[in-house]
């Protein structure tokens, strides 16, 4: 029974960092759980200061449901992202919005160091008062490249061959360090709002310094027998191609459709370097009918709507969710992805196939890194337990909740009560 | 309470379908229950006589271990094969194997009827007492091409357009009709034995009169967002071929992977019919190196070896299983995949991934949906609630046990009684 409660907690805590705000109606639907287990649930969350009542909502019929939320102060998250031309790490808040960001370029020549990441991680976590500072949970990283099972880092855009990432921060930083694939932390983040949200079988196609796919199949994502799924960036396409891709291969899909080599072919075919030699002046220049720079962007949709022709066809997806740069020329690379896959896919298949690029922006790994980190410690064995059964969780001085939010829990604890109106 | 005792009793059903013999201790293992509830859920289906205690075995430290089965005569089922040049239907007994067998050819030009299929459906039920007859509980389907939210089939290779085929086997035969998808129905059995028992991730590629694959990700059938994974042989694979395909385009995977197409193209090269006009004729012409016949085999395998790069590269599947016609020249293609693999995927990928052919025979897909017609009893709401809450299930000359069962059973339990050694 004990079993039990502890994963009536765990669900309620996550349908809270899901929703917001949420009621008790929306953490019922949510959940699966029924009402009584729901309130017994948020009951002992807002005992713990794990929850709070944050207002009242005017709903149909007049009545006023009261909404509540993850408590923000109850603990804290660092979030580091390897992805892209910059390594970001930021302090989150228990919902993971950011409190405090630091960033740093990765060079193409040389990549960047642990020890920068280190200090990245020091400067977010620096200002935080000593009871604070121990309620930071864990660090999440999104990281790209493949880690082995001893959390060693081979990422060929930041010149690291395995590095022992987890074991280093972990012994740096003291926190339990839990490490996921860019796609699948990107995957974490759109699940929580945009056109993924509630989607149950979707691609979602990043393309940038790297080009790979993360994948969700009944609402779930896959890793792979090897954890290697989504390795769609190295495919080999056009096995004739002189392009030269970083993992050896020619004609690879990443080798004629990622950031650099985007660059790189109008390069060869203009023979003069881009004003910034950046993938978004490659972008402008084909919007501006700049022939060389058409012509790229017409191999790169042909190349992306060859190999997801195979992804459709194999997966049925109901979406293909764009992130990365390529989010840049949506509206260029879109129209030619979907007349590829028209002339190479079953019309039913796309029939009710969504193709669109990600709203959220460049903090979006950053995101899915930190609702990684507060998904581990909320399901992890020993953090809710050792909160909840003690009851209120933190003795005195050392309370969790701020004075002013305690104040507000118990008045509006006062009001129901008085009545029960607030339910 | 009750609710958790349907699921252990299902699960213990589940088990007793997978494993044969069974031991007390394979249970435990296989459904993840402890001893007592398996032990619990044991004797209620032993009282109601769906289980049975068919002997002992020889264990390590000389104990002897009871062995159990399913009672093969507790039900029945009806199993339906509608893939491949013969239409094939079956009365099987409670662990699905066949004890009566029906089959007739799908001609080419005219593809079966559904009356003819009616036909082989009663030829199969014939022959039971009246009691059996009360115990045939469902019929599974393992159907090709696409079945609509109302059980109706669209089959190019049967010729069938909108079959309402759950409707109208449900209305002649008086029973409960379940449909599911030839590699769907193919995976189920093989799950059961053989190289993919155990595998987590792999790909069922089946090709024959068609060409599919069926997935399973972590240990789950993938269907996709409308039902339609899995339909790798109509991506357009050489978009300038002149081989047209039955969906309307030329160039699919099935333009030049299919049986029929196979045979084509060798006709097409020599100007003359192979003397049997099938698959298995060309297939041994390319043994003996008919340059013609090397040349459609070495296409095809370049072919598969093209659409699997995109599935490996995706999905990293540690095996792929090969099944229907192209099993009959496993020793021709496969070579000819691996290499076309391995030019176009990251070796990583092929590392730790099995190429091979099915080894069960033609009955695959029968066996696969007489599974899938027990699954769905066992599982369903009415059957098991019905026999189990009953106490014995059946009364009187009703009994779903033969008298030479029951006594053995008594003398078992006595003999249990008496001291327990049989546990």
């Amino acid at each position: 029974m004990a079993a039990v409660a502890d994963n009536w907690l765990r669900s309620v805590l996550m349908a809270l960092h899901r929703i917001r705000p949420a009621t008790r109606t929306a953490l019922v639907e949510d959940t699966g759980l029924n009402a009584a287990s729901v309130s017994r649930g948020l009951q002992v969350l807002l005992d713990a200061g794990l929850a709070v009542k944050t207002g009242e909502l005017d709903s149909i019929g007049g009545r006023r449901s009261e909404t509540l939320s993850l408590n923000p102060e109850a603990g804290y998250f660092v979030a580091v992202d390897l992805e892209g031309t910059r390594v970001r790490c930021a302090r989150t808040d228990m919902l993971g919005d950011v409190q405090r960001m630091w960033e740093a370029p990765v060079r193409p020549e040389k990549g960047i160091s642990l020890t920068q990441v280190h200090r990245g991680i020091e400067s977010v976590l620096s200002g935080l008062t000593s009871a604070a500072a121990r309620r930071v949970l864990a660090i999440g990283v999104s990281f790209p490249g493949l880690v082995d099972s001893s959390g060693r880092l081979t990422a060929v855009n930041l010149h690291w061959k395995d590095v022992p990432l987890e074991e280093e921060l972990a012994r740096r930083h003291g926190l339990p360090v839990y490490l996921e694939q860019d796609s699948v932390t990107g995957i974490r983040a759109e699940q929580v709002d945009g056109p993924a949200a509630g989607a149950r079988n979707w691609i979602y196609l990043l393309a940038g310094n790297g080009v790979g796919v993360g994948l969700v199949i009944d609402g779930r994502y896959v890793h792979g027998g090897r954890g290697m799924a989504g390795e769609m960036g190295h495919v080999v396409i056009e096995p004739e191609a002189a392009d030269l891709c970083q993992c050896g291969n020619r004609g690879c899909l990443e080798a004629i459709t990622s950031s650099p080599n985007i660059v790189r072919q109008y390069i060869e075919r203009t023979g003069r370097r881009p004003m910034a030699a950046e993938v978004t002046e490659v972008f402008s220049r084909a919007r501006q009918a700049d022939p060389a720079a058409v012509e790229v962007i017409d191999r790169v949709g042909r190349a992306f709507g060859l190999a997801l022709s195979h992804a459709v066809s194999i997966l049925n997806p109901e979406l293909i969710l764009l992130t990365g740069d390529i989010v840049g020329a949506a509206d260029l690379i879109i129209p030619r992805i979907q007349r590829e896959l028209a002339q190479r896919t079953l019309p039913q298949l796309l029939d009710n196939l969504t193709l669109c690029a990600s709203r959220l922006g460049p903090d979006v790994r950053l995101r899915g890194a930190a609702t990684l980190a507060f998904d581990r410690i909320v399901n992890g064995p020993d953090w809710l337990p050792q909160l909840c059964r003690k009851g209120t969780g933190f003795a005195g001085g050392d309370s969790i909740i701020p004075r002013s939010q305690q104040a507000s829990r118990r008045s509006l604890r006062r009001s129901h009560r008085d009545g029960g109106r607030s339910r």
